[in-house]
């Protein structure tokens, strides 16, 4: 079993998801042990969700999972990269592919890329 | 000013470091308020080392710097997302492109890739 560094954190590791297939970079997110291990007992991606304190398995509610499709440590084992097959095409829950869909020009933030879906549609449906 | 949110983790946003050119993600470090100005400032990288505690520019002792050629805010202010041109060719203190060298294959970590320096010859050098 591989170890990770949690304590650095206080209990988190940053995870750093990457589109397996372009290369882009589609979010970050932070895991406790507990998200890690059910990520890896399940090949998707659960986070730890620090504004609600639980683990969030990534498209719970969109859909929009996060297959894993490879695992990289960092080389002081408190960072990891996930590369993912996006469910959806989009990992933002804007509806962007990315996260970091906005570009520094100059002193202001200029949004780029299409929207792959319309949040008010996606996130209107009700829990069961 | 791009205002970031440095709150959610004590002062700090992680930051990801990409190579510009190919995609590969370099590594992940932090960065405080005033690194985050002094990387703007100087078009360099420089994060916030949590070990020692102080400013960290990127390449001071090795001289693998990572110039600074695009930076992307994510949705909720609380990390970025940097391209860069990683002089030296690699990022790693063990000589390794990308501190994410180690891929899990099983329950073990294989490493990847080839050495782009030996760290003994790079950090040999004492400090003036």
């Amino acid at each position: 079993m591989v170890t990770l560094d949690f304590d650095k954190l206080g209990g988190l590791i940053p995870a750093v998801i990457q589109d397996y297939r372009t290369g882009e970079v589609l979010m970050l997110g932070f895991m406790n042990a507990a998200s890690w291990e059910r990520t890896l007992a399940e090949g998707k991606v659960v986070f730890y969700s620090r504004a609600r304190k639980k683990l969030w398995k990534k498209g719970e509610t969109s859909g929009n999972e996060q297959i894993v499709r490879e695992i990289r440590v960092d080389c002081d084992d408190d960072a990891i990269l996930i590369k993912v097959e996006q469910v959806g095409g989009a990992a933002c829950h804007t509806g962007h592919r990315s996260c970091f869909f906005r570009r520094l020009e100059g002193e202001t933030l200029v949004e780029e890329g299409e929207l792959i879906f319309k949040p008010e549609e996606v996130y209107k449906k009700k829990k069961p």
